[in-house]
Order: structure tokens, then sequence, then C-alpha cells
């Protein structure tokens, strides 16, 4: 591996989470709450960390695959760990190992909190907590490509790293204005989002928090109960049509933009997606209302949207309690973390286009075992799918329980309830927030053992970045010198 | 399809069973309790079906890969519902899903049981019960190859279909005498058995039935609290070492009869399998002493290693309450429920041969990020893996996994708790038996219903003969005139 280059790119990634400081800084200096010093410390030991990387001159300036992977693995180790510290420092969250999950948990946009009292909270902590969730969301690399001069040669191999996805691709041919017209639509959609809110009665500064958690699909909020506290149905159905919208690829919104609609509504991930979202709306709202839960439609309609956009686009934002749900609703819900959002949106899970390609794939192992000797491709949208790119997916399905069933059997040892040791895997590597029981949406992380929380917090950067990024890092092979 | 070749090769199958009923009709004879006529009943039932299947002379005598898997398919629901018939008939299950059940159970070794009360059933009755394990484990298509002239041309692809593992591959030239060795070995583990438990102080009918059920890993006993009623150590080492023994690949032990124990002892998947046996055993003793629930290493040692082999093997014989065990404990069993055993052994599972097939892959394409152009094979046993086999053993884990989903989904209906509605489905997809809480050691599947009994029914079916079959049985293709 190429060191140099790795090192240079990290140091341009810390001056971009430096940047991303200036935010929270601002509202510090409105709201006065004294988490100022906080923040302008952490600014501080980033530049004083990044400085020396930039000084590095690779020889080779060429990134490749390696290099990406690496750059993408530490990278968001290294984002998460000082993204904890104005959280440390201001003493909003006492222990450091409390910080780096409730930081991990803000950038992969998992939502998951060791926090229960939130709302006392200074000004500039509660924003940095969800704008975390906004920078990590469309991939904090692809905003350091967006904002910083080019990385080096071949910085695609980063952004192939990062997004989420089995097939990654420009939408235009230069990469930097592909990551700026991503982020682009990217702050549209949440600004949007801020001016809705606001217009159905939510204050400025409210709106922005949660539309950083619901566009980055995070799932922090300043309140906590989350949104069941404006207790507005308004604002639950603004909530999960935006929800839905950022589950969605976002190179889709570009063919709106470019006024092509045909290839939006043919997208075969987009179909799936809201067929899923539909069929599970209308059997969790069955399931809820034979059981008496609810005795109105209206009712039914409005928490099970919620919730099912919520958990399927990994968000995680909360109005009903679906810990006292019935069985199959639950099992339901969990299903669909799994499942997650569209490749290139900001939400979690295996996405969509995986379970089309896995899907596909059987079906082609079925016709070749029925006639053996003819000619087959596995295709999405009309373009074949090369066998190479179908492979990783169905390695993807296997590394992926792997990873969860260690997350499982490591959290067992807290001695914890079943269905609380194997939800809180899957919340977190899926990047949802809360699972059920004692991790259920009226229950937080804070109860496990250090040991759980830091796993926990691998978890969601694993989750994040598609697992391989991190897998290799333990490859001895990676380290050696080219 | 070729309909008529795959239902004369049917009517062979009920022709074999025909014949497996002598035992059970034999133990009816000599005990007189009253199920006698049933016996007979089924056997002419089999019989009037069968005959007419026999006439059948179809033009084209080959077995092509779809015949071997829809003989396979329906040829194990087949024998499931006739094997129901002398349970129904004879009164000892009343209801005739429930004696589907606990047929399907019998047949594909899993062992989960709907009877609570075991002890007072007829002697012929409860040896059919065991003696469906040994005859549905080593497969009871390849009995019928065994016992009965050849099918047809490429019955061989009626083995492949059925027998577990990814690669299946003859002993000997010719298939009949491959399943010939295959059943003679199978035949003298399972008297060496029935020696070695007599001499540890069980009489020969005992003794029998839990050598059926031991060497097919299936888990029936004529006792109502398993094994435990013996309370013998030395009767529970036995049966730990012939679970162990029925749970490696069978062709090694022909490797052992003609001299070459360097083939045995350097087979990759039984290392890995006595590998991982020991680490969870060593795993969960150290829980169970470290958390005060033994006081003494060897009765951990005893407990545990019986436990870990009994789920490991899938067998599912319980001599301990796990259901009472730290949660790490009960997750390590778990996991190792969806390992299983090795390949072309008794045991079910996903099976040990793809869980390294699995890992290989995945290094293999962490080598290929870090070398694009380097060229790599997957091998096992020092023999390359071609890129088919890989392929389909990772499209496994995802077809594995969706049906492991789909099952949990359709069990949550009967809105028990999370536990029992996860682990049913991992208890009977793995052919393992028991899972936790209500399905737990001490408990049983009598109260899920109908349609959860079905379903469980199908799950073992679909775990036995590896999905594949069944799922090709809805392809509207597989049933086209060729």
């Amino acid at each position: 591996m190429n060191l140099k280059i790795v090192l240079r790119s990290l140091g341009m990634l810390l001056v971009c989470e430096c940047l991303t400081l200036l935010v929270p800084t601002i509202t510090a200096l409105i709201y006065k709450d004294g988490d100022l010093s906080s923040f302008i410390f952490t600014m501080f030991i980033l530049l004083a960390c990044a400085i020396p990387m930039l000084l590095i001159k690779p020889k080779d300036k060429n990134i490749y695959p390696k290099e990406g992977f690496a750059i993408v693995a530490i990278g968001w180790l290294l984002i998460s760990f000082f993204g904890a510290l104005p959280f440390y420092f201001s003493g909003a969250i006492p222990s450091l190992i409390d910080a780096f999950f409730e930081s991990s948990s803000g950038f992969t946009t998992t939502g998951s909190t060791i926090l229960s009292e939130i709302e006392s909270l200074p000004h500039g902590i509660l924003l940095w907590r969800c704008f975390t969730h906004w920078v990590g969301g469309m991939g904090i690399l692809l905003l350091t490509i967006a904002l910083l001069p080019s990385m080096g040669m071949g910085s695609m191999q980063v952004m192939k790293a990062e997004s989420p996805g089995p097939i990654v691709g420009k939408i235009v041919p230069k990469l930097g204005s592909t990551a700026k017209i991503l982020y682009g639509i990217y702050l549209c959609l949440t600004l949007l989002e801020v001016v809705c809110l606001m217009l159905a009665g939510m204050n400025f500064y409210d709106a922005l928090l949660h539309s950083f958690s619901t566009v980055g699909t995070g799932g922090f909020s300043n309140r906590n109960i989350s949104v069941g506290y404006y207790d507005s149905a308004l604002i639950d159905g603004i909530i999960t049509v935006f929800m839905i919208l950022s589950g969605i690829n976002f190179s889709l919104y570009y063919f709106i933009l470019k006024g092509n609609l045909k290839s939006f509504w043919k997208d075969q991930e987009l179909r799936l997606y809201l067929f899923i979202l539909s069929a599970a709306t209308i059997l969790i709202m069955f399931n809820l209302l034979y059981t008496g839960y609810y005795d109105s439609v209206g009712t039914a309609f409005r928490y099970t949207s919620f919730q099912v956009a919520s958990v399927m686009t990994t968000t995680g934002y909360m109005t009903a309690d679906y810990n006292l749900w019935p069985m199959f609703s639950k099992i339901l819900l969990l299903l669909i973390m799994f499942i997650g959002g569209c490749a290139g949106s900001t939400a979690g899970g295996i996405k969509i286009s995986r379970i089309l390609i896995g899907f596909r794939s059987i079906l082609y192992s079925f016709k070749r075992i029925i006639h053996p000797k003819a000619c087959y491709v596995v295709r999405l949208n009309d373009k074949k799918v090369d066998s190479q790119t179908v492979m990783s997916v169905t390695n993807y399905f296997f590394v992926y329980m792997f990873v969860f069933f260690t997350g499982v059997l490591i959290i067992s040892i807290n001695n914890f309830d079943a269905a609380t040791t194997i939800t809180s895997v899957i919340a977190t590597l899926n990047n949802v927030g809360p699972g059920i029981e004692i991790v259920g949406p009226a229950g937080n992380f804070s109860t496990f053992s250090d040991l759980s929380k830091f796993t926990f917090s691998l978890l969601m950067i694993i989750g994040r970045v598609e697992i391989y990024p991190i897998l290799l890092l333990v490859l001895p092979e990676l380290w050696k010198k080219n």
C-alpha cells in the first residue's frame, strides 16, 4: 500500500471535518450555552493532526483500489473519533467510549444513543449530533472530494469504496462535479424539508436538526421522545415523505433535473423499494387492526407508514412504541431493517439492489439446472451485471451474516434477553437505531458494557462502509509496501 | 420435464418405503401392542400407489438434473406423507397434520416433536419414529438406489440432488456400489453403537432406537426426558462420540477402510468440524463455570460436550436444559446449529464445507482488491473448486437466509415470544430439533397452529434436501414437457 497517499488523503479529510465543525461553532456562538470551547478545541486538534499529514509529498499520486479502501476504513474510524471530542470536552457525555459510540452512531446515520436525557444539552452539541448524520449520510469522503481539490489520480476508488451499493458510477464524467451535484441535490432536499417543517409549525432550530436527521436517514432528535414530541399528523407525514425520498438513489434525482422522468420511474430498484414499503405498511396495518391495537384505519396508517418508512430507510425515528406491537409486525420491521434502502441513498441495510441481484442470481442458477446448456445473464435495469459483481453481491450476504453472528456472540456476553441481544446488533449493523426490548424505541444503549459499546461502534462503521474496507484492514497483505 | 421417468422412480421409492415398514411391522408382531394393522394398512396403500407408477414405460430413460431434483423434492414430500400414516391409523397421533409433522421430523432427522407423552405409545410406533431417522439420514433415495435395480440412466443426478453438501461424488465408479458401501458403513456404525449402549446397560430395544436416532443425527427417543432418562455418564459419552462420528462425511470412512488414514486426517472439512466442536465446548464450559452454573469441570464437560455435539451434528438429544444457560452459551449453540455437520454426513445445517468455501471466496475477493491483476483460485483439500460451485455456495447463503426469514415471518403469526419464534425456525430448517423457550429441550411444538406445523414440516424437508429441489418445484419451467 502507498501509505503516503493514504495519509495525505486522510489529512484532507480531517480538514473537511474541521470545516463541518464551523456549523455547530456558529450555533454555540449564537446560543452561548458554554459549549463553544469544546468545538474550538476540537478544531485545533484536528488541524494540528491534519497539517503534518498534508505536508507529506507522495511520489506516486495514484489511488488504487486498496488505497481507496484503506482511506475509507481509516477515515471513518478517525472522523468518528474526532467527532466524539466535542461531546467529551463539553461534558455532555463524560465517558470517552460513550462519546465515541454517539459520534459513530451520528456519522454512520444510525441514531442509536446512550443518552436518556437529551433536551437539557447545549444547542451547539445537539446540532452537532444531528449534523453528523447529514455529513455522514452522503459520505464524508464524497464531501471532501466536493469541497477540496482532487485527492490524487483515481479518487474514484475512494468514492467506490465509500458509496453504498453494489454498483457505483459517476453521473457526469468528472468526479468532482459528480460530488458537487450529489451534495447540491442533498442540500436542496434538506432545505425543502426545513421549509415544510417550519410551515407545519416547527421552529427553525428544531426544523433544521430534524431535517439533517431525516435526509441523512439518521434518527437523532433534540427531543427526548423523538418526533412523538410534536404529536402532529402533519409533521409525521412530512417526515415520512422525506425519509422515503432520502432512501432513494440520489443519482435518480439527477434524471429528474434533466427532465428524464422515464428513467426515474423505470428504475427497478426504486420500484421494488416502493413495493416493499407499501406491502410492509399494508401487512402491518392489517395485523394491528386485526389484533385490535388500533381501532381506526387512519391512526393505523399514520403510525404504521411512519414506523415502516423510518425502519426501512434505517432512519430510526419513532412515533409509536412498536415494542408493544404483535410479533408479526415486529418481525416484519426487523426484516425490512435488513433490507434497507436503495444503493446510492443515505440509507443503510443490505440495499434493495443487492436483494434484486441476489434473487436474479438464484433464478439464474435455477434456470441452469433446467437447461444446463443455455446461456443466461443477470440483468439490472436491462443492463448486464458482470459475473464479478454478481459474485461480490452473493459474497456480501455471506460476509454480512458472518459479521452479524460475530456481533451477536460478543453482545450476548452482557447476558440480556435474546430479543435485545439480537436486535441491538441488527439495529447497529444496519444503521437503523432502535431495536426491541431494552434497545426499543423507548430505551437506549446505556446499560451495555464498554466492550459492547465499542463493538456496536465498530458494527455501525462496518455497516456504513459495507464491511469490506474495515475487514481489509486486518489483512497483513494490505499493509505491504508496493 | 420427463414426467414418466419421474413417476417411475417415485414408484420405486414407494416400494422402498414399503420395505422399510417391514422393520416396525416385525416389532409390532413381537410386542402385540395393537399397532400391527396400521403398518400393514400403510404398506397396502403404498403398494397400491406404487404398482401403477412402476408400470409406466418411459421412452427416454435418461434422468437429467431437473428430473433428479424433481424426484428428490416430490419423493421427500411423499415419503413424509406416507410415513405419517402409521401414526395416524394407530391413533398414536390423532391429527393428520401433527402426524405429517412428526413423520417429516423423522425422515429429515430433525427430531422436533408435537408429542409430550411418548413412553405410553406402542413399541412398533416408537421404533418406526426412530427408524425414520435412520432411513432418512443417509438418504432414502440413496437407499432405493442401493436396494433396487437402477432407476434409469443418470440416477447419479438423484444422488447429487439428495446428498448434503456443495460437492457430491461417487467413491467407486459404479453408483449402485457407492450406495451399497455408504449404507454398509452406516449399518456397521449403527450396530457398533447398539453393542456399546448394551454394554453400558441399555436393553436391546432402547439401544436400537437410540442408535437409529444417533447415527441418523435425528434426536427422537422412546423416553419422555430423552437421554437424560438413563442419567449415566457412560451412556452420555457413548452417544456423544457416535453423534460426532455421524457428523463426519461418510466417504471419509471409506478411506479408513482402504487403509488411507492420511487422507482421512488431512481432510480440511473434518479438521474445521473438530475445531469448531472443541472451541464451542471450551467456550461454553468456560461460560458455565464462570457464571457458576456448574461448579465442577467434569460435570461441565459432560453436559457441554453432549449438548454441543448434539446441536452441531443437528441431532437434538438433550441431557441438560440449555434454556437455563447464560445467553452467550445459548447464542453459541444457535450459531453452531446454523453451521451443522460435514457434507455427506447425516447432519443438517449449512455444512462445514460451504462455510469453508464461503470464507475462501471472501478471501479471494479481498485479494483481488489488493492485487487486481493477479490470478487466484478457491481451493478445498488442495483441489480447485470451480467458479460455478463457488457461486452456488454463495448463492446458497442468500437463498438460505431468504427461506429462514420467510419462515420466521410465517411463524410470527402465532404471536409467541421472539426467542421461540426465531429459534423454532432455526431448529427445524437446520434439522436440529429443539430451540429455546417454548420449543426448548423441555418443551415441544404442540402449541403451534396447523399453518405453523405445516410450515415447519416444509422447512424441515427444505432443510434436508438443501432448498433447491423444493424451490424448483414452484418454477413453471420445470413442468414444461421436453
